[in-house]
């Protein structure tokens, strides 16, 4: 089964719609300095981790509070001109990328923490505090926030993109990990998604229709996001096996056991490599795992147990060890190093980095066949995963001035969404869809399931003025 | 802070929009026997367990496949009736009352367990099927479905409504427990709302979307959920309490301490009262905790120590244990029994059942308010609550045949949603919207969120067939 009509990237303007003169001159009015139109400001949010080209919107607002951000909205409304969110700038499928030009509001000085509630396990941010400094704030409460997908992401744009990470197996997702929102629509009007309870069947789900809605529905402008208590212990282990297939069982076993793995990273032999290269470290470059284990010292010891049993049954060797934080640190800072150390795998090299999620059953197979297309086509792409959730990564490494290589890594990216949609799975886990993907919403939701979101789509943001070009398919 | 237009409960029909005659001959040449419109069959399909005047609809279908759900829709869409799903018939809100007419689809017989993926801690069933029914094909799996609402609802039903129940506090809502739908729309189109991976940042979550309408979007026709690993052991415990505060206090504290509780259910001395009238026990009529505790018995331990102490802190009575399953069910039962002895606290009484939602810190003070409330109005009102969530459940006896009483129930309600609110909660935490808490949609999400919600409805039914008078206010 193969899908026929993907039709190309859209990686260059189609249709541009700059902001009016008269626009301009309102919001320079009202933001003065904050606004800003130098070429190196709208170059720098015009690009993203990707490799696609720059693509600067035509000027970009600094802006402090929600008051402003419907003021920005409501203007540009008036004017008809998109408007691009930004947050911390981590995107690796292009989402700002500024394909029609309009206005981007950038989220980093909305930074404030506005409440932690320890009480109620939850605290509100506004949507350009970033993960590591929410945690920061935590310190001495006895609680933290989950969620880590690797760069220090705002917390805006994790709600937007659907943001996950490292220790989704153990507890979740952004969208399990937000209590409400407040958003801005595209006429400016501020929406708070819901009320602070713990749950609710109070209406639609709006809370959820903004989380992966990558900008296209509203801008976020607060997030008030669940806490978790930090575990008693932590432990961490890295342990080798003798192929792809045996380290992803040996994962999906302990989940299927109900282990509650804190952490189950999985990185293949070129990544391990490239980490070797990178950290000067010696590890064996054989496909690792990278487990933690959280919880009284009794549990953590009764989680290991199993996880040895099941690494010896899948020929895994030796268990590495730490329990202490900095040898903690030592063992896992390879991993948390993996995507800049297999960057520099090849000098000069710009990465497509994609990501696909497969039901548990299928992981091994999905990789393994990922890893048949990579040999048989040559090309360079370390595989990292995070097991328990069924979501991996492949980094295919290209030189960004080479339009054959650019067209051999679209091509092999193309080969494993559709071979991750064959088996079940989805054409990506966390990264989201931005630019890159619009084009498997049909091949991945039908064309009734693809009209729905355009009818959501068209309801809310009836001009398009809201990150056009995104998320869904040219009609 | 007071509301003040909150208007009238809609319980008359305002427009009745019954099936065209061609349109019956066509359900008729379809559907055989498995249309109805024998006045027994219709007035059983136009009530539920609130107590709102029966509301029968026009006709009712006994579907048994996606494609005749598909086929209903498609002839109601074209002739603009109204299209009611109907699962178990445990709605407490008057989800399904016809308040305009139209045709029922009973999904009763649509009740196949599709398929079983123990390997993807997953099962896909059609909407008809009830939780009960699915944990029956699930034995000798090692593997369970969570969701517990009290009443064998459907599991179309359970995600129509966003139900939740006893362990939630430990597995989640329903909300959490959904990897997938398909719903087919107003129009008779067929959609699967997610693929079959744990996660995805694939476009609009459609599958949250479809949660908590209540069948206003679209009818949900299969359904594929999260299982999670049968604990290794379980135990129960019951313990007493001085007074509501003490107790809630106690689990909350438990939460905050991170204790992964599986139950944790506060009865007040009324409720203890009915129980011990209903069920022959002498239990002791005080605030009670009923408290289950899982995994394997060093963790059971573990939890149970926590809890002995803040018991003890909080000035609670002895723990009554159970491990044994015959004994836990012997300590459960009475709480299980808790609707059906409260609802004969008082010969021939009907039960305003309502629940709200608040953030934790608040739900002591929230429930003390409302048994203050309860005093000054003379009213009978048994409270019991699922604790770690922040949501509490109000049974208001009243004689169906006494417009005052209805009218004192209605207003205790009122200043229950509005307490909730106030203390910063939700208006429903698990039973839905109905047809009763329309009204405070706006009191809860303002005028800019229901507005938000009131195009996504017009989005996807433009010409409101989908369940109308349900959900969302009149404009």
């Amino acid at each position: 089964m193969h899908a026929t009509n993907i039709g190309a990237i859209p990686t260059t303007s189609t249709q541009r719609r700059p902001p009016s003169s008269p626009l301009l001159t309102t919001l320079k009015e009202r933001f003065g300095d904050r606004l800003s139109t130098s070429a190196a400001v709208l170059q720098q949010h015009g690009r993203d981790e990707s490799f696609f080209p720059t693509q600067p919107p035509d000027a970009v607002v600094f802006v402090h509070s929600t008051e402003e951000v419907a003021f920005v909205l409501s203007a540009c409304s008036a004017d008809k001109t998109p408007v691009i969110g930004y947050g911390a700038g981590s995107s690796v499928e292009g989402h700002f990328l500024a394909v029609q030009g309009g206005v981007c509001v950038d989220f980093s000085q909305m930074n404030q923490v506005l409440e932690l509630r320890p009480g109620d396990l939850n605290a509100t941010v506004q949507a350009g505090v970033t993960r590591t400094q929410l945690n920061a704030a935590l310190q001495g409460t006895g609680l933290f926030f989950s969620v880590d997908p690797g760069a220090d992401a705002s917390m805006g744009g994790m709600v937007a993109t659907g943001a996950s990470g490292t220790n989704t197996v153990r507890y979740g997702t952004m969208r399990d990990n937000i209590v409400n929102l407040e958003v801005v629509t595209a006429e400016g009007e501020v929406v708070r998604t819901a009320s602070r309870a713990r749950k609710s069947s109070a209406g639609y789900n709006l809370t959820q229709l903004f989380c992966g809605s990558e900008g296209t529905l509203g801008l976020i402008t607060e997030v008030t996001v669940r806490l978790h208590p930090l575990p008693e212990a932590i432990a961490a282990a890295v342990v080798t096996f003798p192929n792809v297939r045996s380290a992803v069982q040996c994962v999906i076993e302990a989940i299927q056991h109900g282990v509650p793995l804190a952490r189950a990273e999985m990185l293949d032999a070129l990544a391990l490599r490239a980490i070797n290269a990178h950290s000067r470290t010696a590890l064996r470059e054989e496909p690792t795992l990278f487990l933690e284990f959280v919880g009284s010292q009794e549990q953590i010891n009764a989680q290991t147990e199993v996880m040895r049993e099941l690494t010896n049954v899948h020929g895994g060797g030796e268990f590495q060890w730490a329990s202490r934080p900095e040898e903690r640190s030592r063992l896992w800072t390879p991993r948390h190093h993996a995507y800049f150390a297999c960057l520099q795998l090849r000098a000069g090299s710009r990465s497509l980095s994609t990501d696909v999620c497969v039901p548990l059953t299928a992981l091994a197979e999905c990789i393994e066949q990922t890893q048949t297309d990579i040999a048989e086509h040559q090309l360079l792409v370390p595989v990292f995963g995070h097991v328990g959730d069924g979501n991996f990564h492949c980094m295919v490494l290209l030189d960004p001035d080479s339009p054959s290589e650019i067209e051999a890594a679209e091509a092999f990216g193309h080969r494993l969404v559709e071979r991750a949609i064959r088996l079940g799975g989805t054409c990506t886990g966390e990264h989201g869809v931005g630019l890159h993907k619009a084009r498997y919403l049909v091949r991945e939701h039908g064309q009734a399931g693809t009209a729905m979101m355009r009818a959501l789509k068209q309801a809310l943001d009836p001009h398009n003025i809201l990150n056009p070009g995104k998320v869904l398919p040219r009609a």
